[in-house]
């Protein structure tokens, strides 16, 4: 079944359709925000100065169909994997054990140490954590030919595409719904002409979650009291920004909540914590309205999550000034570490301690059960480990993909590139890494790609279905708010082995559930 | 009053303040969708072969301050307006009397008329004719200082920008009102923060006209029926397609109609008219659904406005097979020539017969005053007119402009131009021109525009207040339906004489009452 269904999946486009199909989705984009800024390869510098031009995000023509038993399953466990990485996240000594195997290797992990120390000496001065996370997953043909869920990776900061995802589904539902009547935007499929993409609440989960953050900071700890508002870090080259706007816009018209936008460059410029204040608040003056001050009771971090965006010693100055201030951070340093590969990882090992259930203490057992049966098999790299013969032998590499504890795309080797790679790093580095068995996707995946630079590509593919969850929660362990809702279909060719969508390898996809 | 609203307005911005509102303008601009396509000096030929890019439209960004009684008066009049131009164009003898003297002078307007009498000819199968109307005007500043509403013009084909306009109101009322409590997005200014622009219902009022009339249709006049559609006539090449998206997306969503879009290049491809059905239904075949045939109820005309549209013998003959069809037509090729500037100025003669009344049987005589103190004075250019002296005075002539019969900016002559202009035509050729006496705007208006190339221009503006309105009418004259709502500001530097706001030259503005 599962293959099949992909066998004469997407039906076929005549030159018209095509084109009919392209102009739609490329318009369609432009009118609801589904829209990046443009990467220097497709207006090449000096064309643009004053940074107006926009297109359409990378998309799918058609949505995917993907396992309804997977997407359910990622579902119903999304709240359990939320709870599971904040008491992870509550467990300093714990976290503390698997950074201290990886600071040696690991500059980033390091650094980031670094800060939750100088903050702890202080002291912290905010029990809250939010967290908005994103569960990532393969559907995994297994050997009986039956789907199976396993996870690819846990984000625990700046996750990212929930408001773009969103607006990919309402492309493909509206696509498939309109004209009334039969669609004639496709041509027909049973499959398409059966389902409509799920409904995707993204946008209403992760900013919910922000509101929720915002609310429980409770009162202005300045006197006179401040006005309260969320801050957004990001990038100050992000070329993804509608994705980003489309929760702020949320915020601010649905929660009410001022929202401010802060470059990570110009943190320690924007904000500050009065020295004279032991409660630490964290306060933003707008360049725009000097006059005006606001008390930060909110922060959503989409910078600081790669070391690319900590490339200076004033870049880890800010993210311990933010650190250390009263605002509710999304995330701390310690959920963004608990995003660690390694931890992952550990996790899955299947002898030795049952970290899992430690960590899940009152929980449903077959619960538990439910979400280990996710993990994909996965070593360390220590010496005499299985791991490393895994990796080191050309045949079982071929089978495994090698990852750092960067989140996201881009730094991971593939296949027969492990056992060089291994090689042409120093012996003691081998422990920043974790070897994962591939999963094994649908082989026989096809689908059409809409890319940002307007070239449409029919190939084979690979989806990544990602699960947006939201928690809040105290330092105790105890559970504010914890809530999932919305997803991200990812597609990529086959030809491709990363999933960065954001560099034009790879597609926002939409979910046709068989 | 008039004079010192603007003395002070807009407030001043600081670099910071400048640099933040144009990010928040461009940003909202494109996850909104108040979006065109770039024009070649802005995205270089080659760079973007596959036409993925678009850039905010052009818009201020503060609204513009208008007087309460013009917004009011040019609200209130929209419905008689509309009726108005219906029952000229009901008057198939009096128009042809206004075309017979512009027919030496005009092609377009020849071509159009002999369109009409091939049908006539023929014989019409459709009664029923639809308006979507934008009546312009100036506030003027009388010698008392009081504004006076000014007609500039009346549209009755291709109203355009009632989709990007709605936009451009929401967009400056976010920015009023958020974050809750005093704006800050802006400098502090009275006027800023006492009003919000008015509601903007022109996509509401502009795509009901166009679902009333797809219902007035009635059942499919083919054996068997074939399902009914709207089809927007467009330019190929069009450009500001997002204006037109918001209409068809409102038809779409709210309306449940099915709505294409056909490029006035492919008409004769696209749409045919069976041989053997006296009712003339007009038939569309989608090129990506070739085995899917419907009935045009509606045809929208974007296109087929000016002689650009028309370069060959075949875009006539495109026009005519249209014209013949039993769709019903928005507009009519009588209620397009009922938009030459000619009516306007026969309308507006101060001396002989009441056009006006006669035309608006049965309505109050003081609703027709109210309608003719908004004429500006106008003359045509005949022998021993008042017209021709004033136009080939120079002194005269620098309080006048000169239009020809065209819809639209770009074909106006201005001031001093106008007796070197009118000395270079042959003597036969200035019945095609009417003299328009200039209105006098606000002297002092300021605004900062930003330029869809992202380039900020601050100075003296002018702005003209378009009101739109719809109308769908029996031949006979009995209206079905008779609405209006919704507003477009279009602000332009002084500097500039024309106001094309997708060329760049001028903005989308919003309204600020006072």
């Amino acid at each position: 079944m599962t293959q099949s269904i992909y066998s004469n999946y997407p039906p076929e486009l005549s030159a018209a359709q095509q084109k009919f199909l392209v102009t739609a989705v490329k318009d369609w984009a432009i009118q609801n925000g589904l829209a990046v800024r443009p990467s220097p390869a497709i207006v090449p510098a000096g064309t643009d100065q004053n940074g107006v031009l926009a297109t359409n995000a990378p998309v799918t023509l058609f949505p995917s169909p993907f396992p309804r038993t997977c997407f359910d399953e990622a579902t119903a466990l999304q709240e359990i994997y939320n709870e599971l990485y904040a008491s992870i996240t509550c467990n300093e000594e714990w976290l503390g054990d698997i950074v201290k195997g990886l600071i040696e290797v690991d500059d980033f992990v390091a650094n980031l140490w670094k800060v939750h120390l100088a903050v702890k000496k202080e002291g912290y001065v905010q029990n809250l954590s939010l967290g908005l996370f994103r569960s990532d997953y393969m559907a995994h043909v297994s050997a009986t030919g039956d789907p199976a869920l396993k996870q690819v990776e846990f984000n625990t900061i700046s996750s990212s595409f929930g408001g773009l995802s969103a607006r990919v589904r309402q492309m493909h539902a509206e696509f498939l719904t309109s004209p009334p009547g039969p669609s004639i935007n496709y041509p027909f499929h049973p499959l398409l002409h059966s389902e409509v993409p799920p409904e995707n609440p993204a946008v209403e989960t992760l900013s919910s979650g922000l509101a929720r953050a915002h609310e429980a900071y409770g009162v202005s700890k300045s006197t006179p009291a401040l006005p309260l508002c969320v801050v957004f870090v990001v990038q100050a080259t992000e070329r993804n920004v509608f994705d980003q706007h489309a929760l702020s816009e949320q915020l601010k018209k649905v929660h009410n909540i001022p929202v401010f936008r802060v470059a990570s460059v110009d943190v320690l410029e924007q904000t500050f914590i009065p020295s004279d204040n032991s409660a630490r608040p964290l306060l933003y003056r707008p360049p725009h309205s000097p006059e005006s001050t606001f008390e930060v009771t909110t922060l959503y971090l989409r910078a600081f999550y790669s070391p690319d965006d900590h490339t200076s010693s004033r870049d880890w100055d800010a993210r311990t000034h933010l650190e250390r201030s009263a605002a509710i951070k999304c995330p701390t340093v310690l959920n963004q570490l608990s995003g660690c590969k390694k931890v992952q990882q550990v996790l899955a090992e299947p002898t030795g301690l049952d970290h899992l259930s430690a960590f899940l203490k009152g929980v449903d057992p077959s619960l538990i059960e439910r979400v280990r049966s996710t993990f994909a098999p996965q070593y360390d790299l220590s010496a005499n480990s299985k791991g490393r013969e895994l990796a080191l032998n050309p045949e079982t590499a071929m089978n495994h993909v090698l990852k750092p504890q960067r989140e996201g795309g881009g730094n991971n080797i593939y296949k027969s590139d492990i056992p060089g790679f291994l090689q042409s790093l120093p012996e003691s580095d081998w422990m920043g890494w974790v070897l994962m068995e591939l999963i094994n996707p649908a082989a026989n995946a096809q689908n059409v790609a809409l890319r940002n630079d307007g070239e449409v590509l029919r190939g084979d593919v690979i989806s990544e279905l990602g699960i947006y969850g939201t928690i809040l929660w105290e330092d105790t362990g105890k559970i504010l708010h914890n809530n999932h809702g919305g997803y991200l279909l990812r597609t990529k060719g086959k030809e491709v082995n990363e999933g960065g969508v954001a560099a034009g390898f790879s597609s926002l996809d939409g979910v046709l559930l068989f």
